[in-house]
Order: C-alpha cells, then sequence, then structure tokens
C-alpha cells in the first residue's frame, strides 16, 4: 500500500490575498511530523475548458490513513480550515492511496 | 524553478473499464523518459460535497514546460488523449510548477 495523497484544488474567490492563504497552510504542515509531504502550484495559463475555472493546487502525503484522520482531527487544523473555507469560491478534494509507477520503487 | 506538474482530475463515464484506461496511460508514460514520476489515485470513501464526484487522480512530472509541450504534441500521446477523452464525464486539468515545501530540498 502507498502513501496517503491529500489533494485539494481550489478557485479563491475575487479579492482573496492567496499568499497569505499559501503562508497559513506552510505554517500548519510545518507543525506536524505527519505530514510527510507539501507541495502546491498555481496554474496561470491553463484554458478555463481544462481548468474549469480552478487555479491552485495543494498536495500532502501521509504514511497511513490514521495519520491523515489525526491531523484532519487536530485542533490547529479545524482552525486554519474555517479561514481557508471562507476563502474558496469552489474546491474539489479528493484524498487516496497513491499509485507510485514512476519511477519504479 | 521547480519541476513541472500536469494534473488531471476525472470522473469516469459509467460502465468505462478504468483498469484499461491506467493501463493504456502506463503504457504511454513508459515510453517517454521525458516523464519523470507518474502517480495515480482512486478515491473511493471521500463525501460527494469534497470529491463534486471526481474519483480519479493522475500527475505528471517533466522537468521543464518545453517537455510537457513536447509529450503533449507527440502523436502516442495525441492518441491515447482521444481514447481518454471518450472515457470521462468530467475532468479538471492544471499545469503548474510544482513548489516544494515539504521535505525542504
Amino acid at each position: 500500500m502507498g502513501e496517503i495523497k491529500h489533494l485539494v484544488i481550489v478557485k479563491f474567490k475575487e479579492g482573496v490575498v492567496v499568499e497569505d492563504i499559501v503562508k497559513g497552510m506552510e505554517k500548519l504542515v510545518s507543525e506536524f511530523d505527519l505530514v510527510k509531504s507539501f507541495e502546491w502550484g498555481q496554474d496561470s495559463e491553463g484554458p478555463e475548458m481544462l481548468t474549469q475555472g480552478f487555479t491552485h493546487s495543494f498536495s500532502m502525503t501521509f504514511d497511513k490513513k490514521e495519520d491523515y484522520a489525526e491531523f484532519q482531527s487536530h485542533p490547529n487544523h479545524v482552525e486554519y480550515s474555517a479561514t481557508f473555507s471562507a476563502a474558496i469560491e469552489k474546491i474539489v478534494v479528493l484524498c487516496f492511496p497513491s499509485v507510485r509507477v514512476k519511477p519504479s520503487a
């Protein structure tokens, strides 16, 4: 079984200072050893037909499902989630065991 | 500048044999040294409110934008894309320079 990937893609509301949101997430993630990796990115060129208006992707990995659950229910995460939720216009959240095809292990 | 990430999340049409689609993608990716990494996963438990009906995530990385463009325009990719497109009900595609926060480089 591979690691657990927590993937969030969002479109932020107009006027939101995305830098502040990202800084908050970086701070949050730095507080948890449970979070094994954290990457994010902004698509600023993709055609609407492909992006559907989504602009940002945030991806975290955890060793196991229980670690993800512990992170999710931690008060620091709950507090941050309220801020994050208020900033977004739309969101997709996927969580899944990641199958790594390449590079092969 | 980080690597270029090509992220695709989809909901497949009913009746589609997802295994075949994934095998096709694995084969395609194995033909290109340009594709530095390839991971995928299926979220089978997330609530509709979070997943918006999307079930699968596919993620590839490239060293640079030009490599991604070369991959995209290659006849093998174009051919596979036609098959893939016919199998999906909805899709979001994001492509962005990935910012890796953790683990720190």
